[in-house]
């Protein structure tokens, strides 16, 4: 699989456009690819998904989508790959319960369908800031339940993401809110797990109190100890 | 649906041999059907659930299941059902951590595949009981994000357990553990999503210290108030 950022390695001895039309061109099937996986997985599901059905959606010739991503596994997988190299970080909002509220008010946003104003689509659980709308990411949590490929590059996006939160917990420990030596990776799960209990497992109706509900009991275990 | 309950409704003129076999023989049916709908789930997951395989499977006539559950979500939402109709209570250890760390070890055995010593099945989140195995729950869950009958089956299992282990809460206040007035149900949420999370969604590798330590945040949560 040729990955779009090869471009940049090319000498700068290249003609600045046939170097950009190269890069871009890859970038932008492939931009497509996951755009159109993202649509139909939200328009009408995994059972709609097919590599037939991407290539056509996308506008890209099927031998491409064949070769490049192979199956719907590949497809799924690059989805949530593209969608966990957007350079999102943490907000820094001055407190550790600040700072977990953001982080689960980004999920409650990605998994709450027509929720609270919309974020920009890089929150914390949502899939590739396609615009698709809240529904991507239980699209692709279901996805994961389907697709052993699916369910791997899940697991990398939200170890991707817990590993570039953990400044929260480093900046808490720096402010003197909390002891050094915690598990960052533990308290960002306890953070976060109650609003994909609730908003993606019992279905619950949204409760805008929840994020930072969930915010401030880790915040109590964090203080507590419990992470140590 | 009739009932297996029902037979006990009839007047005790009946003879006993006769009301015995009524309610017994639609019992029956319902045990054998529930069974093979989670055999059939956990060996070859949702897709191999038809009507007409549970039918089979079972043992019992085609037009009896297709009367009774018309379909595979009647199915799944019985299955659930049916496990949630079980007499479970929560266990009573004495304190508040040990009481959630003994929930929690119900879903971690539920949830773990070949997980450590096998509860009798009456699991927080483990299915029918029927010995299908740890799986079972995971099948299930993974089920109800392809038929909203087993999603709102699923919901009202979780519900059901929720309100069935608020003792948990009214015997820690009654310890003095925690003050009164608090929500039991945000307790037991927080308490037992990071398994969830964990187990189901991240697919971790099984941790044996995850219970007692999920348990242990709900209490510190718990005491400094944020359930109140």
């Amino acid at each position: 699989m040729t990955s779009p950022q090869n471009a940049s390695d090319l000498p700068e001895s290249t003609p600045e456009g046939a170097r950009r039309r190269t890069g871009g061109r890859s970038a932008r099937v492939r931009a497509q690819v996951v755009e159109a996986v993202g649509t139909l997985l939200v328009e009408a599901g995994y059972d709609a998904l097919t590599v037939d059905a991407v290539a056509e959606r996308a506008g890209v010739h099927r031998t491409t989508v064949y070769r490049r991503w192979r199956d719907v596994g590949g497809l799924l997988a690059d989805v949530l790959d593209a969608a966990a190299d957007d350079g999102w970080r943490p907000a820094d909002t001055g407190s550790l319960e600040g700072d977990l509220t953001a982080l689960n008010q980004e999920v409650y946003d990605a998994l709450c369908p027509g929720g609270t104003d919309a974020t920009d689509g890089s929150g914390s659980g949502s899939g590739s800031g396609s615009g698709s709308g809240a529904n991507l990411t239980t699209a692709l949590i279901a996805a994961s339940f389907r697709s052993a490929q699916a369910a791997g590059a899940l697991n990398r996006f939200w170890e991707g993401r817990y590993a570039r939160s953990a400044p929260v917990a480093d900046r808490a420990v720096d402010r003197n809110e909390l002891q050094p030596g915690l598990d960052a990776r533990a308290l960002l799960v306890t953070a976060t797990a109650p609003l994909y209990q609730e908003l993606l497992l019992l279905r619950s109706a949204p409760d805008p109190e929840l994020p930072r509900r969930a915010a401030r009991a880790a915040c109590a275990a964090a203080r507590a100890g419990v992470f140590h």
